[in-house]
């Protein structure tokens, strides 16, 4: 792995950038952004010893794709047309059925692992990139079988050596679980955010009012517009369906409120308290 | 303040009377709770002295009522009935329309104080009670005018003591304000809870696929719903307009995404990105 790239400098391959130093000592990074301030940035911080272009991938052992997910439409084909015959190209993205969709009948699919670390904050870019972001968290891989073995072994000893533990699954069910426990999460908190600040938006200061429960409710409603849009509109069925439910049981939690069916209210939350034993599983798990 | 009485041994009351142990250090500290395992908790636990009765209150010099907010509009009147003339009551709930009205012709009117700490997490109980809960928190206190000169100035010096803030404000206005920046979180959390667990209870260990976002958005559904139910039910009003207000708002970006208008999807998210600068201001503040 003497020539490793990072397309797309930000949070996520920042960060793996950031822990894969010392694993390859003897390597050298680059990174290629569209943005020359991000790239600049990721020169700065160390995450990349230099400055590519897209075409320069010619030249690379390891690449992986860390941009918005309808870029990486784009860039993965023209990736997988230009790299050598040893070269193991990795995704990140949030979605993983387009992406798996747009190379299947690609010669050098064999040469592709389309992945999706569960990790990030609600920052973005190169300065938000941090060392063991990765350590006890989740690495979803999709259709591992397509991969070649030997570059299935190389992403294997990565993910490993970036602490994280490994689940196989198919586009189709990453997508639609990820609807539910992601994205349905973060439209939840962009649409609070919106709603709050449309009813105060004349009387700031009354977000003194606001404590930690609305601070931890709404965090996510800080995440990059130009990261998560691009996820919605390529996940839309299940980002649908996904919405359906949620409007749909809020629409009946407030018939039970209007109706003052307090029974209702109670056993609607009671019911959601077991969310409690879930999340302990999350936390012990990680 | 000789006697000192907490009725409602939780989260909320019970931390107030740890931090004011170090305050009134010759004082007895009685609690009163419906609920004897709470009362024994708080007594093993050193939040209180003594396990007392209601009619106890007749010898109290400083009474805190931190009840679920239903019962609150039974106890505080019968509280202020049996109380000396000289004692003070505060109530710590997170409604105050209807607790101030329930005594607002009362002839003790002038020895009751409401009061709503901006503070707290999504535990419930004696256990969950912590020292320095309150500190650089907000206090929102209601109709301040409506009590006597002299117990203002000993609430005031109580909230001082625990390292608040105090705000003023009409009950209308805090029961509108705290629809949204609170309330409402609680419901949008609760419901994104529910609408997950619905779509992956025959397949537990998808939750293996959630991150710290899901947590985070999800962690209010952790709460008591012998708390919440009643103040959903007592704010009733403001909780639908803000209910409404979130579901017209999850609405229209489902039509969004359903239409492929990436445009308006992007403006939603990135015109609700100002939470950032309304979150640091919470921060800073506190």
């Amino acid at each position: 792995m003497k020539n490793i790239y990072l397309i797309g400098t930000g949070l996520i391959g920042g960060s793996m950038l950031l822990d894969l130093k010392e694993r390859f000592k003897g390597s050298r990074f680059y990174g290629i952004d569209q943005n020359d301030e991000h790239c600049n940035k990721a020169l700065e911080n160390g995450i990349i010893d230099e400055i590519a272009l897209l075409q320069d991938v010619k030249n690379a052992d390891l690449i992986f794709i860390s941009t918005p997910v309808d870029a990486t439409l784009t860039i993965l084909p023209r990736v997988l047309d230009l790299i050598r015959n040893h070269a193991l190209v990795i995704d990140v993205g949030s979605t993983k059925e387009a992406i798996c969709d747009c190379v299947s009948e690609h010669k050098n699919r064999r040469q592709f692992l389309a992945a999706h670390p569960i990790a990030g904050t609600e920052f973005s870019g190169p300065d938000a990139a941090i060392k063991n972001l990765f350590q006890h968290k989740t690495m979803i891989v999709c259709e591992v079988e397509k991969t070649a073995f030997i570059l299935q072994e190389s992403a294997r000893e990565i993910f490993d050596f970036l602490g994280m533990r490994v689940r196989y699954m198919t586009p189709a069910a990453h997508d639609r679980h990820i609807a539910y426990v992601s994205h349905l999460s973060h439209i939840s908190s962009f649409m609070l955010g919106k709603t709050v600040i449309q009813e105060e938006e004349n009387e700031r200061d009354i977000f003194d009012l606001a404590g930690s429960g609305f601070e931890s409710t709404v965090r996510l409603a800080k995440s990059s517009p130009a990261m998560w849009a691009p996820i919605f509109a390529q996940n839309k069925k299940h980002v649908l369906d996904s919405l359906d439910g949620y409007i749909l049981n809020l629409t009946r939690f407030r018939e039970s409120v209007k109706n003052d069916d307090h029974k209702a209210i109670f056993e609607d939350m009671e019911q959601t308290n077991k969310i409690k034993t879930i999340l302990k599983g999350i936390e012990n798990g990680k």
